[in-house]
């Protein structure tokens, strides 16, 4: 157990790259692209539970209703509820301050001791106790004070992720220092990477609400400001009115637009205050990034992947394999699964095009 | 012109291998699978109305509604009506039957001499003037009491088609002689076929009503008793109610399941009673009788033919060449054009399955 576990859920992305199932009106973590009868959110949510003390979801007005919807837990909708809550941020402005924006009302709530821990909505782990147990590795990191990281042990090279870069002695069995954080690398330079034992970077970051603070005023002073007076405002509100008031949009707006990785982990890391927990592949983690991943996790032995929004739909492929197949009632996409990257271009020219009810 | 050519349009068929655009409700003859703005069934009587006297339409009750619809010149809904009429054959019973029942009813109204024409309702032909002059080509042999043939100079060995061989000396300018109809060959006959200048049988019959009923008596003769009495109550409900009642599917029934090749062309060609127009390449036939067939005629630059029921779908294929994607409301199929013809077996997979609203 992490018995002070505060677990964060940015809760945005489109998910471009599984377009026509993954819409800007129903992002990838709404959906349940592996029929495992959840959303990913959800999985996400029932997978932190064991190990957290509260959750807490971000997520932007547009999801807000679904999101609730499909965590009645958090609402008071249902009779299992859990400690937590949903945060609307009034615009997306990257991680730092969406993870931040949690972080520091955590802190407004439960102290600067408070260890956070934030993942993805849309993520996959195969293992939930490999998970649960990297997870506890990472909580004593926290409680040292280092921003501490789950690093995925590569199962191939791969241009998709960033890289970290463990360093040794090991801190405490099962928990490293990080010596660097690298950007998503060529091909070349991801199979060097995996050679010289990097782990990929999944965005999954534990640390004490206090190391997060301290080192967001320390690197981005005016944004440790911003979100300590956004943090104040929102927990004066909640307990004036018994009910928070919505973020003010004129202050969410000031925010610097970074990522948490270019916020803090790069630069923590050439200080030395980054910790990583190395997790096995056997842990099954995947972004869900593309089809081919869809493919893989979903029932790698059929020839095709055939995804379509209407189940009764009957879908017939003739001749065909390694390729997939994602009917929607609006947009169809066919496209070899080796070439499922190529999708986030299609959306982009969509959008060039205009045709903006198909994003 | 053939100022009395009798033309019928037996309009029956499924068209299997346009699945899932032409389906059992919906025919490939009440499509229009290459945008030319009007449905198969429509151009097929257009094509026809320069060189007939009248245009007779036999088709099932179950598509009866929509063959009125889509020909109001023959149902008295449009300001230009064509003579010619709408019959109903209780149920299928193969070409002779149909072709019959039209043969023996024109007979009734215009005599032994007038001359019949039977075109299928879901082919299409490129160059219209090089088709009437075919056809009033035709109507020499039809006169002379042959069973005249439109036979197509094929464009390559096809296991599609049954072929007819042309003999020789010309009874008149552009008219052979058949000497006989041989079956769908294997592949390596096919190209001997070619070799040898045999035509391909794209079943258009053009011959005096007078040469069909002498020879359907001879060979088979309660099919002829049969279609005679069906006429002549047609003709006699018809003259006496100002309306011809159904045809009763007792009598209906009692047909011979019979293709008119089998029952005249063949026979008729042993006895040198079959004469062959054949129709150039550049006359543009088409039986559009699988996908291959809807590529090439509707936009053969395309490196992938795209069906979509809705036309307001957003498609996108990446990353193939050489794929049909052909996409229904309740049905999709991706097959590549060079398997155009196994999309058949497909639906003879969904028939054993039982999912009959599929078909």
């Amino acid at each position: 157990m992490v018995p002070t576990l505060h677990a964060i859920i940015p809760a945005g992305g489109a998910g471009s790259r599984l377009w026509p199932l993954s819409r800007k009106a129903r992002p990838k973590f709404l959906l349940d692209p592996l029929d495992h009868g959840k959303t990913l959110l959800q999985e996400t949510f029932d997978r932190l539970k064991d190990v957290s003390l509260t959750i807490t979801v971000v997520t932007g007005k547009d999801h807000y209703e679904e999101v609730c919807r499909q965590l009645p837990e958090l609402t008071g909708e249902s009779d299992e509820a859990f400690p937590g809550e949903i945060l609307i941020e009034p615009s997306p402005r990257d991680s730092m301050a969406a993870i931040g924006l949690a972080t520091y009302i955590i802190r407004e709530r439960y102290g600067d001791l408070a260890v956070v821990g934030s993942f993805a909505a849309d993520h996959v782990i195969v293992d939930v106790d490999a998970f649960h147990q990297a997870v506890r590795t990472a909580g004593i990191g926290a409680s040292a004070g280092l921003l501490t990281t789950l690093g995925i042990v590569p199962t191939e090279p791969s241009t998709a992720f960033g890289y970290i870069e463990p360093g040794t002695p090991a801190i405490a069995p099962g928990l490293y220092p990080a010596r660097r954080f690298v950007e998503k690398p060529d091909l070349a330079t991801a199979a060097t990477y995996n050679r010289d034992g990097y782990l990929w970077n999944a965005g999954m970051f534990i640390a004490q609400t206090g190391t997060i603070c301290a080192a967001l005023s320390q690197k981005l002073p005016a944004m440790d400001t911003q979100l300590s007076a956004i943090a104040k405002r929102y927990m004066t509100s909640l307990i004036r009115d018994g009910e928070a008031a919505p973020i003010n949009p004129a202050h969410w707006d000031r925010l610097t637009k970074i990522a948490i990785d270019y916020a803090l982990a790069e630069p923590m890391a050439e200080e030395g205050k980054v910790a990583v927990v190395p997790a096995q592949e056997t842990m099954g983690w995947s972004d869900v990034g593309d089809f081919q991943a869809v493919h893989r996790l979903k029932d790698p032995s059929q020839a095709n992947l055939v995804l379509s929004a209407d189940r009764a739909k009957q879908v017939r492929v003739i001749g065909l394999e390694g390729v997939a197949v994602v009917d929607s009632d609006d947009a169809l996409l066919i496209v070899p699964l080796a070439r499922s990257q190529e999708v986030k271009q299609v959306v982009d020219q969509i959008a060039e095009s205009g045709d903006v009810e198909l994003l």
